[in-house]
């Protein structure tokens, strides 16, 4: 841990939620003297500027790099290519510096550190990149829904690309003093994780809305919808594009993971069909004692987060 | 709407979060003199009656119903025959009163009115059932955890038995007074809305908590869970037998529901393995829209029951 800023100047790619709950984090912990940032939208560049988030903002990468020891990519995770592209040749032209770190907060990891050696390979430049994962989120999105706290305590998965290199080490520096708790594990064990704990209930959960809403007439049926399918579907509202990229980018794990789904439904269907009261029991037993489980550690994270 | 009590006496079966509920709301709106209750379990009847919400308890049906003129079922939907067998019996022998009203707060529809028709026809006797359907819960349960206004600008479902009978009438005029907003619909219709409006989140949720739990190992996963599955696997903490109860009573709108909802999801699948963005990215919007819908819905609500 430390107290003085760990970085001079870092860009911000992508101001969405995350990004702009990050640079806000950051800025309230005196993490960084100076944040950019690059989005393709103007308003919210605009927005991030008057509100002080940054100081100043462009479309153009390559604007906003002079001068940066950090850059964090925030975007959708099938944009990554080309700015890793940018910033390789960036580096090769001496815009941005030798040592800048490069990381991100993708929800994908596998595709995201193949498109950086892409980068790498293409232009024979070392991109310092340190891959990370922050484990949370909201359906909301865009810079006017940041959360500063939006990071404490929840989970943040650094998969190194070197072991123990100085800028792995200097991104743990950063999300623990975030308040985040930082794990390692390789990007194979990331996507596949993050394939059933995230990926599959975004999966689910639009399929069952988009059931609910193909036809017009069926609109009247959310009338008769109560908690349970409020809260089943609330992450239906999430923004497709990105939800797309990710289920593309991790196609593999997220397959693998709905084929064990559709059998254990198969199993219930089966068992239900049958009248097999004992294994429906068994089956809503285990997953309510695991909820349960999840529940506990749940709490006990808002009670750290409210002791802090 | 009336000022005046409704019920002289009323006989809640089953104390658990809706029928507790329900008897909070009918003495706030001083719509019944008195409450009475019958559960298989003595803590729960020595806690109502210790908090004033019962004046007498037993775990003997026949034990509460003498002067009752309103008898509400809440129990788990499979439970519901020898209820009225017990029922039906009791007012051949003069122990329930001729006009006393039988009504309910089940799930299902069709085969509470199936087991209803039974006692009916084994007896001779009219129980004057008025079926209805509160759409409303919690993954909680237990006469702890009522909700004084847990129906207050909710749906609630009859599916009258006869047209227009003073009975279905009454039942109307108690959840209009309790703040419900009331529909009628034959119990086929309802059955088909709530299996897919709350039966199948609940059977979509337990499967995948179940898949993340089904080995020890996998508890682990939870720590990098984040509000999306928090909100997606909350119903998979509620009551095993009460949802078990209701796969089988509603087994085949259930499983037509089920099937729909695994065509979409091979459907999502097949564009996955390939690629097929715009085919994803229409299904997102279309979920995202509806779900958006039904979120403006949910606030209309919450602002009626504020404004009241």
């Amino acid at each position: 841990m430390t107290t003085k800023p760990l970085f001079n100047k870092t860009a911000i790619i992508g101001l969405g939620l995350i990004g702009a709950s990050l640079a806000t984090a950051m800025l309230d912990k005196k993490l960084t003297h100076e944040i950019v940032a690059c989005d393709d939208n103007a308003d919210t560049l605009k927005t991030a500027q008057e509100i002080g988030l940054i100081s100043h903002g462009s479309s153009m990468l390559t604007d906003v790099l002079q001068g940066c020891d950090l850059v964090v990519i925030c975007v959708p995770v099938q944009a990554v290519l080309p700015i890793f592209r940018t910033l390789a040749h960036a580096k090769k032209s001496g815009l941005l510096a030798d040592d800048c770190i490069v990381s991100d907060v993708c929800s994908t990891k596998m595709n995201v550190i193949t498109a950086c050696n892409t980068a790498q390979d293409e232009t024979g430049i070392d991109l310092n990149f340190a891959p990370a994962h922050p484990i949370a989120g909201a359906e909301r999105s865009g810079v006017l829904s940041r959360k500063a706290d939006l990071f404490v305590n929840h989970a943040l998965i650094i998969c190194p690309n070197q072991a123990d290199d100085i800028y792995t080490n200097k991104i743990i520096d950063l999300w623990q003093n975030i308040g985040a708790v930082v794990s390692l594990m390789t990007p194979q064990k990331h996507d596949e994780i993050l394939s059933l704990t995230s990926h599959l209930p975004h999966l689910l959960s639009y399929a069952l809305t988009y059931q609910l809403a193909k036809d017009d007439e069926n609109l009247n049926i959310f009338r008769y919808a109560a908690g349970g399918f409020r809260d089943f579907s609330r992450i239906s509202a999430s923004s497709p594009i990105m939800w797309h990229d990710i289920f593309l980018a991790n196609k593999q794990a997220v397959l693998q993971g709905l084929d064990d789904y559709q059998a254990i439904l198969n199993q219930l269907k089966s068992d239900i069909e049958n009248d097999n009261s004992q294994k429906l029991l068994e089956t809503f037993e285990i997953a309510k004692n695991a909820r349960e489980y999840f529940g506990r550690l749940l709490i006990e994270k808002e009670q750290l987060k409210s002791d802090k």
